[in-house]
C-alpha cells in the first residue's frame, strides 16, 4: 500500500518567484538573464526560517551548505561543534519556485511548452531549460540550507512527473512525502517534463503547487512577490505600473472555482480587472494563475500573495492571517467563501 | 503494466570519477575540495560525443547549454540556426558519476553512510552532501550539453531510490527508461538517500551502475579513470605509486562472481593483489568496487577500466573492444569467462 499522506499535517507551501504576472519576481532579477538577487534571497530564506523553525535564531543556525563556493572557508570549522547541538524542530513545509529569469528564455525561445522533441530546437531547448532551472534550484536550496533549513532539491522530471497534453497526469508524490517525513524540506521547481501526447512541455510552479495542495492539504499557501524597481505588494486591479492601480486585498472563491474581488469595493465593478502577461512567460498568463490560486482556495486552503521580505510576508508565513486579515496587512488574500 | 526495458538496447553505461581506489578521479581534482578539472571534463565529454553520436563533428555540434554562465554571450545567437538543422542520432547510453572531491568530504565528516537522521550532524551532512553532488552533476550535464549531448541530470534521491541497510531496494528505473526512450542521456550520480533501516546512507555510483546494468543489460560498461599527477591506466597489482606496479590487463569473472587475473601472468600468484582505500572514500574500498565490476561482468557485460582522454578510452567507448582486446590496448578488461 502506498503512503498517501505525510505523518504530520503540512503547514504550508511557499511559492518563490516566477511571478511575472505581478510584474515582479521574488528571487531573480527578472530583466537580467540568470541573475539572482542574492540579498533578497537571503532575506526570504531568513524569514522562512523564522516562520517555520520558531526556536531558531540567527545565532544558533546550523549551516547546511558546506560547499567551498558558498564563500566559507575550505573546511567549515563549525562542523565539529554540531555533534552535541540539538536540532531545532522545523514545521513541515514545501518550497516551490518558478523559473524567473532562469529557464524562461530557453523555454520560450525553443517552444518546449508546445512539444515536439524530434525538432532539434525543442530538444536542445529542453536540455537548456532543465540546466537553467536546476541551476536556480541549487542556489535556492543552498540559500535555505545556509539558514539551517534542511532543504532538498527535487526536480519534477527526476521525480518521474509527466503530463498529458499539459495536464499533470503522472505525479507520484510519495517521494515528497518520504522527504517530509524524514524531516527534510522539499524544494521543487517549474521544469521541462515529458508529455504523453505532445512529447514534452513545461510544468509550471503553479501547477505543481496546485497538485501538491490538493494531495497534501496544507494549512495555507503563500506566494512571495517582489520587485526591486516597483513596489508590488500583491495583485492589482490593473498593471501596477499604471497610475491609480489599486491593490486587491481579498478575493472570494466560490465552490465552482469562480472568484470575485470582495475588498476593496472597486468603483466600476462592471469593468473587468486588467491583467498583463509578460512576453517571456511560457507557463500561462494572469487569468490562468489567478485561476490556479482559486482552485487551491476552493479546497478550503487560504492563499496569500504578498511582498517578500516585509512584515506582511512574515505575517503570511507565520500563519497569523488564518485568524482573519487585519486592515494593516498589505497583500492579496484568496479565500474560499461558502 | 510498467515498462521494464528501453525500446532499443542500451549501448553503454559510462562511469566518470570517484575512482579513489585507483588513486585518480576522472573529472574532479581529488585533492582539492570541489574543484573540477575543466579541461579534462571537456575532453571526456568530447570523446563521449564522438563515440555515441558518430555522425557529429565538432563543427556541427548543437550546443544545449544556453546558460549565461557558460561563458557564452547573454543570448546565444546560434539558436536561430537550429530550426532547420537535422539532429545527429545518438546511441542510447547512460552516464553515472561519483562524488570525487564533491560530496565525499561532507559525507565522511558527518557519517551520512552510517545513518541516524536524528543527529544534527548527520542531518546537516545529508543536506550538505546533496548540495555538493548535485553541483557536480550540474557541471557534468552542462559539459555534455555543450558537446551537443542531450543530457538530463537525474538525482537518485529525487528518482525515489532508497536503500534498506545500504542495499538498493526501491529503485524504480522507469523514469530512466522514459528519458532514454525520449532520446535523452540520463546523467546519474552517487547520492545521499533514505534507508528504511538506518534512516539514511550513501548510494555509490558503483551501486547505481550495477543496478542499471542488471536491469538494462547494456552491451558494455566503461569506467573512465584519470589522474593528472599520476599516469594511471587502469587497475594495478599494487598501489600505482609504488615502484614496479603492474597494470592488470584482464580479469576473468566466474559464474559465482569470484574473479582472478588472467593477464598478465603475475609472478607470485600466491600473493594477493594489494589494494588501497582513500581515507575519504565513504562508499567502500577497492575490493568492494572490483566486486561490483565483477558482478556486472558476471551478467555477460564487459567492463573496461581505462584512462580518460586517451586513444584507449576512445576504443573502449566505441565498443571496439567487444571483438577482443588488442595487445596495444592499455587498461583493465573485466570479462565473464564461462
Amino acid at each position: 500500500m502506498e503512503q498517501k499522506k505525510t505523518s504530520k499535517r503540512l503547514r504550508c507551501i511557499v511559492k518563490l518567484g516566477e511571478l511575472s504576472l505581478f510584474r515582479g519576481a521574488a528571487i531573480t532579477c527578472k530583466n537580467k538573464l540568470e541573475t539572482i538577487d542574492e540579498e533578497n534571497l537571503k532575506e526570504v530564506s531568513s524569514q522562512i526560517r523564522q516562520a517555520f523553525v520558531p526556536e531558531s535564531t540567527s545565532a544558533n543556525v546550523i549551516g547546511m551548505d558546506w560547499s567551498k563556493r558558498s564563500g566559507q572557508s575550505e573546511v567549515p570549522t563549525f562542523i565539529n561543534d554540531l555533534c552535541d547541538q540539538p536540532v531545532a524542530d522545523s514545521e513541515s513545509f514545501i518550497v516551490v519556485h518558478g523559473a524567473g529569469s532562469f529557464g524562461h528564455f530557453q523555454a520560450s525561445k525553443s517552444g518546449v511548452h508546445k512539444g515536439g522533441l524530434s525538432r532539434p530546437l525543442v530538444k536542445a531547448g529542453f536540455v537548456a531549460t532543465r540546466i537553467s532551472v536546476t541551476s536556480l534550484n541549487l542556489e535556492i536550496v543552498r540559500s535555505l540550507a545556509r539558514e539551517g533549513i534542511p532543504s532538498i532539491g527535487m526536480s519534477p522530471f527526476s521525480c518521474g512527473w509527466s503530463t498529458c497534453q499539459r495536464n499533470m497526469t503522472e505525479a507520484d508524490i510519495s517521494m515528497v512525502i518520504k522527504a517530509i517525513d524524514a524531516g527534510f524540506i522539499p524544494v521543487l521547481h517549474g521544469d521541462a517534463v515529458l508529455d504523453t501526447l505532445q512529447e514534452c512541455t513545461i510544468l509550471s510552479g503553479d501547477m505543481i503547487i496546485r497538485h501538491l495542495a490538493a494531495e497534501l492539504k496544507p494549512e495555507f499557501v503563500v506566494f512571495l512577490v517582489s520587485n526591486t524597481s516597483l513596489d508590488v505588494l500583491g495583485v492589482y486591479d490593473r498593471p501596477p505600473v499604471e497610475p491609480g492601480a489599486v491593490l486587491i486585498r481579498e478575493i472570494a472563491v466560490r465552490e465552482d472555482g469562480s472568484w470575485s474581488v470582495v475588498k476593496p469595493k472597486l468603483e466600476d465593478t462592471s469593468k473587468p480587472v486588467e491583467f498583463t502577461v509578460a512576453a517571456h512567460d511560457t507557463t500561462g498568463g494572469m487569468v490562468t494563475k489567478i485561476t490556479e490560486a482559486a482552485m487551491i482556495a476552493k479546497l478550503g486552503i487560504d492563499v496569500y500573495i504578498t511582498k517578500a521580505g516585509t512584515d506582511h510576508s512574515v505575517k503570511a508565513l507565520s500563519g497569523f492571517l488564518k485568524g482573519g486579515i487585519p486592515d494593516d496587512w498589505l497583500g492579496t488574500a484568496i479565500r474560499y467563501m461558502s
